[in-house]
């Protein structure tokens, strides 16, 4: 079984993370801080610092994995039954997060034709209301591989300021951009600092997953302040992978996330090279992240998925792939697609596409 | 200064759990399964077996700390806006779950003198609407060291039953029993099966409160599979405390929770020795958790412990106590009350309560 359908990394966590795990094992393993471990708070300044932006440590908030900072990221800007607005196809796990923070998710679609890319300013406004408080992206993106483009990022800065919303970035995959690209966080959007929230986790930038670590950055204070009190009701996050995460935070050099996209980037090129030309078979290249969402010629990729795993088969081997249809809101959308994660060494994933495009020749529906 | 003001126990964390944290380190610390990993699940199941008490796998589900339980409990049993009744003093952090939740808290208030048990049916009764959805007891409690009596319980059990709500038990405390006392968890109500919902930590159980794991057990299948959604939303637990977790609750005896429990009933007599005649002072003696709630004679204990912090010293040392405002919900109870927390040595216990009474001496006001 292939599982291209999941977004687990399988490159080794480093191990000076481990190293400083087993470093750290004190009498009492107490509450930690509400904020996060101080050394990692200001590990991850350091981060940013070293791409140019600059941070106080207090813009720092240490949460238990991306999920909870999105959490967060919603109860501190939004109010129950206010609305976010943002574009389908999206992480699906948002609408759950939704769900808790009692917010309504407004989507807007984006296009396989655009390369999922952002609709215009008057197509966004449109579906802005008097309920609306925060616009949501997620960038580079998860389903779609997509990295905005500066002049995107510019819009929507617009967006939020002429309609005085907030604009929440899901940052999780900012290291992995490809063919040169440059990431752009919307923590660089000039004058816009009381208005951006940034998301981010470790769990990708350091194959950490099972770690649940993540952070929150806002330089707006007032906003901090309420994500504080949220941090404080749940006491503290787990406290021993933060001193891994400081420890990996301080010591990985550029060659490491050089290594890393570079990895990423050639399975991307082995997608391309098996699947761009196949009858059928729609999407333009992925920018980022290790996602792609394809349009395949199938009427239901969720029958089609299934079909996999159960009927066919190629030498005892299957193929598992995300159907489209659960990362879009609206209902019937992303029937005709599926989100392949390129999480497989390139020899696997040669078999795994191999087996997923005899599968299409031979699926009838 | 001796910190009598937060429930951070100074008891080692079992040589176990580090053992097993050290012996967990994977090539790859992927997502663990939403559930938390068997081992850990089964193992709770071993610790409630050999209290008499029968579950399922199933009916465990592992959560971020015991704080994450609360907030999938109050999710699970309500939608946004609808009402849970639960009984003043209580833990302050209930309130920023609720807020996460959108749920409405509905307190009743429970008195000193009664050593903080439960009112009549009819008061509790009184407070439930057509919003209510469940009442919230915290057994044995935190802030004041009740254990609920076996007909309290009962009493409870009628209420939910008669009223189609759920019981919602923050167990967190339940090896902490002092003079012979034996908890009885709310699982052990007959014919209650699918309205009782257990949250609970293994922070003061085993000293760990920084491995951010709890659990939350329910016979409901229905109401199971709610909570497995918002599981599912977050990905995983925190991986590394999990084995920590797994090997000292299969590994551990009941003489390494009688010491425990010996250990601060012994610290919960030197409260009683040191305080219990003070003029104008009153409580009950605690009779769990690690934490007693008491009259003091002031009129403001918020102003009183800030001027213990800022004014007053014995040989320049003081002590930090808990106002106990901050446990109400009602506007203006608890300003002439505090909560300790005794969780110091029994010589430092009885240093800061020799301050704490010195300054109550001394305080104007």
């Amino acid at each position: 079984m292939y599982h291209l359908n999941i977004g687990q990394p399988d490159i080794h966590t480093p191990p000076g993370f481990w190293e400083a795990v087993r470093d750290n094992t004190p009498e009492v393993l107490a509450y930690g801080p509400s904020q996060g471990i101080p050394q990692l708070r200001e590990a991850i300044r350091g981060y940013y610092q070293r791409d140019g932006i600059q941070l106080e440590t207090d813009e720092i908030l240490i949460t238990t994995g991306g999920s909870e900072a999105v959490v967060f990221a919603m109860l501190a800007t939004c109010d129950p039954g206010d609305e976010i607005v943002c574009f389908e196809p999206f992480y699906t796990n948002y609408n759950g997060f939704a769900t808790i923070a009692g917010v309504k998710l407004v989507p807007i679609t984006s296009e396989v034709e655009a390369g999922f890319h952002l609709p215009g300013r008057k197509v966004i406004e449109d579906k802005v209301t008097d309920r609306t408080r925060a616009v949501l992206i997620c960038n580079p993106n998860n389903p779609t591989g997509t990295v905005l483009r500066s002049e995107e990022l510019d819009m929507l800065g617009e967006v939020v300021r002429d309609n005085e919303l907030y604009l929440l970035a899901d940052e999780v995959y900012r290291d992995f951009t490809f063919d040169g690209r440059t990431h752009r966080s919307v923590l660089e959007l000039p004058g816009l600092e009381d208005r951006t929230v940034v998301m981010d986790s470790i769990s990708k930038r350091f194959s950490s997953c099972g770690a649940r670590l993540g952070d929150i950055v806002t330089r707006n204070a007032e906003l901090m302040a309420g994500i504080v009190k949220f941090a404080q009701a749940r006491l503290c996050p787990p406290t021993l992978a933060q001193y891994g995460a400081a420890a990996i935070y301080g010591s990985l050099s550029r060659e490491y996330f050089a290594g890393m996209v570079s990895t990423y980037q050639s399975r991307r090129d082995v997608l391309m090279e098996e699947l761009a030309d196949e009858e059928g078979v729609f999407f333009l290249k992925p920018e980022g992240a290790f996602y792609a969402t394809i349009r395949i010629p199938v009427e239901d990729s969720d029958v089609f998925a299934s079909w996999m795993l159960s009927d066919f088969s190629v030498n005892g081997e299957t193929t598992m792939v995300a159907p489209a249809a659960g990362f879009y809101a609206t209902p019937g959308l992303g029937k005709d697609e599926i989100r392949i994660a390129y999480v497989l060494n390139e020899d696997s994933m040669r078999k795994a596409l191999a087996i997923l495009k005899e599968g299409l020749r031979r699926f009838e529906g």
